[in-house]
């Protein structure tokens, strides 16, 4: 299947992202992932993986982290439960990520509200993470410009996070993702976006938190950052609306697993709806 | 549908809980229940709050415990998986609901055989907590009136606990709930019993943990606190008997987090036995 | 259904394990499993401890977890997620089961490539594991005649770690158990290989933890050791060969727990393919 032509705000035409040739990239070179994640969604979050195509390793432990993240093909670091050993592993990471070179998102759970694991947050952020994934109001409390959601929910649109996107983009070079009902994915040259996913989606805890290991997967398969990116929130969007038919919490969860397995690029190509917004 | 009246022991009439209002005010106000616990059942905790209507938020954090306490609708505290520095965010959490006003919940696994958790227990139910959770054999050990049973499990009935409760009651002024194939949960000048529930519950992991989280969300709608926790019981009990018809623990658990969103508080007045006996 | 007798590969019929025996064993006695392991996976080993037959117990504090590994029938210590706390806990429970004579594994997980980890399962061979079980990597690292696998994954053939196993068993005088398509069990004097599962088991994250807490399981039933650790590797197998009907790694997970509940001897006996190599 030939990747869509689209037309941007621009005029211009330029090609979407190529679905197929990303989504069968993530299953030949199932990319060793090192999450740093919390422990109410380890388990989801490797199974998501898992069957995605990755090759997920939960690895957070001070005194190994730095070494396993030079040899990984991408980390993630999630902010979600942490501990002060947590947040070494995390600096370790980041750290060994950075200088070798190896692709690195970081999710920031909780920013804003929460002093602690904002701090930490923060000076991770000089290290010119290659991607941020969050929910609106952690990506607008990221950038400075806000306080944080309510608990881990955001109470902003995507939208209303675009200024404090392109803050982000600004500062690190990397690319944002603004995770929503549509998602906006912005690079220093860039912002796409995607209608995707369901509202069950939701209902389901770990949903949000497993896009950033996705993103980090993908990223892993060598495939330009922005694509990427996107191609992770399509794969997980795509999956959750081919799941949406369980219409319960407990059901959904298992047959979104499912899918993610079952799914191939042209299905999530034709499920559904990027543009390039500029 | 009317709640209906029933016959107490001293032959008055009161009216039973109304779940269909307790159930309504849950998934409209979708209270915000921040959970200190272990990582044994985490997710599925998470994933019952969300699946009944609210919004969990797992931090134990020492330093974001305490503020996150005072702004939550409802705490509740497990003991589960504890580590130095989750007793701090244990610690922090009780003293900002405590001083704020905030309804908490202990859920005191493991009290009375493991020495460092009991003490911690101990201390924490000197700042009255609203409700305790636990099976029998661990009400009557946080009482001081046994050892704990096997394990995580209870080796007594509920009966046999009724006189712990009621010491409980007296020291903390709030609400025991003994959890088990009759529920007793015991108020000052109030016990009432509750059939509800199936064995299944006792093949899959963190049910009763779960219970405890629920505790804690109808708590945060602001209902009166012996009805709230009889509506968590029966929530998770009726909830449980529609899940029943899995006949295996895998199958089983996925259809309780479906019940749990789907039934309603008529259904859950049809399905359990609810009298105050006192 | 009599055990088959099977020819050896010195020509003598020896009698294979007696599965019905074994599995009836472990649902009559309930053994309690102290289970030191790690977040992602504690969930998933505690339900399918469960629906197994036995009775888990996460419990890796320090302060309690030695004396607990006294009174338990069973420890498991798995290395997936340490923290410094969790290796105090496995130092005790290591100690408190070898003084009390508790059955004890140890399932290595990263062992070779991660220093720190390493360093404390090889301290903890010193206390002389009932069994250990692992993939074929991780064995022949904890031998210390490789540098272990792919993340968690193995890139060896359990036949290439038999010199391996054969050098663990010297050392601890216990079973040493390589998982993989085919399994190797291997004593002093015995060799048992083992065809059972499904390439699906590979899908879901903490299949294998799971193994080496069945094997903690069958130990603590009391059974000779040989024969509890190839039960526990067929009890899994045979389940994951009834369940790979549902041809998804979520749906997969759901039901493998639930054959792990419904399976019983016979039926093992008849999926599975075991003969004693030597």
């Amino acid at each position: 299947m030939e990747p869509a032509l689209v037309r941007t705000s621009e005029g211009n035409c330029r090609m979407t992202v190529d679905f197929p040739l990303l989504v069968s990239s993530l299953r030949t070179t199932t990319p060793l992932v090192q999450c740093i994640t919390n422990h109410v969604v380890s388990n989801f979050t490797a199974n998501m993986l898992l069957a995605a195509g990755a090759t997920p390793a939960m690895m957070d432990f001070p005194g190994e982290a730095k070494h396993f993240a030079t040899e990984a093909d991408a980390v993630l670091i999630n902010a979600g439960t942490p501990s002060l050993e947590q947040f070494e592993g995390m600096r370790e990471a980041a750290a060994g990520a950075s200088e070798s070179g190896t692709p690195w998102v970081i999710d920031p759970v909780g920013i804003g509200g929460l002093p602690r694991r904002s701090r930490v947050l923060l000076e991770l952020l000089e290290l010119h993470p290659t991607a941020i994934r969050g929910n609106a109001s952690e990506i607008i409390a990221y950038a400075g410009l806000g306080t944080g959601g309510r608990g881990t929910d955001s109470t902003n649109s995507p939208a209303e996070a675009l200024e404090a996107a392109h803050a982000l983009v600004q500062k690190t070079g990397g690319v944002v993702a603004i995770s929503g009902a549509t998602d906006l994915i912005v690079s220093p040259d860039r912002v796409t976006e995607l209608e995707s996913g369901d509202a069950m989606l939701q209902t389901v805890i770990g949903t949000g938190c497993s896009l950033g290991a996705l993103t980090a997967a993908y990223l892993g398969t060598g495939a330009a950052a922005h694509d990427a990116v996107v191609a992770a929130h399509a794969h997980v969007g795509a999956a959750a609306q081919r799941a949406s038919t369980a219409g319960a919490p407990g059901s959904f969860a298992v047959q979104l697993v499912d899918e993610m397995f079952l799914i191939d690029g042209s299905a999530i190509h034709t499920l559904v709806s990027v543009k390039d917004v500029h």
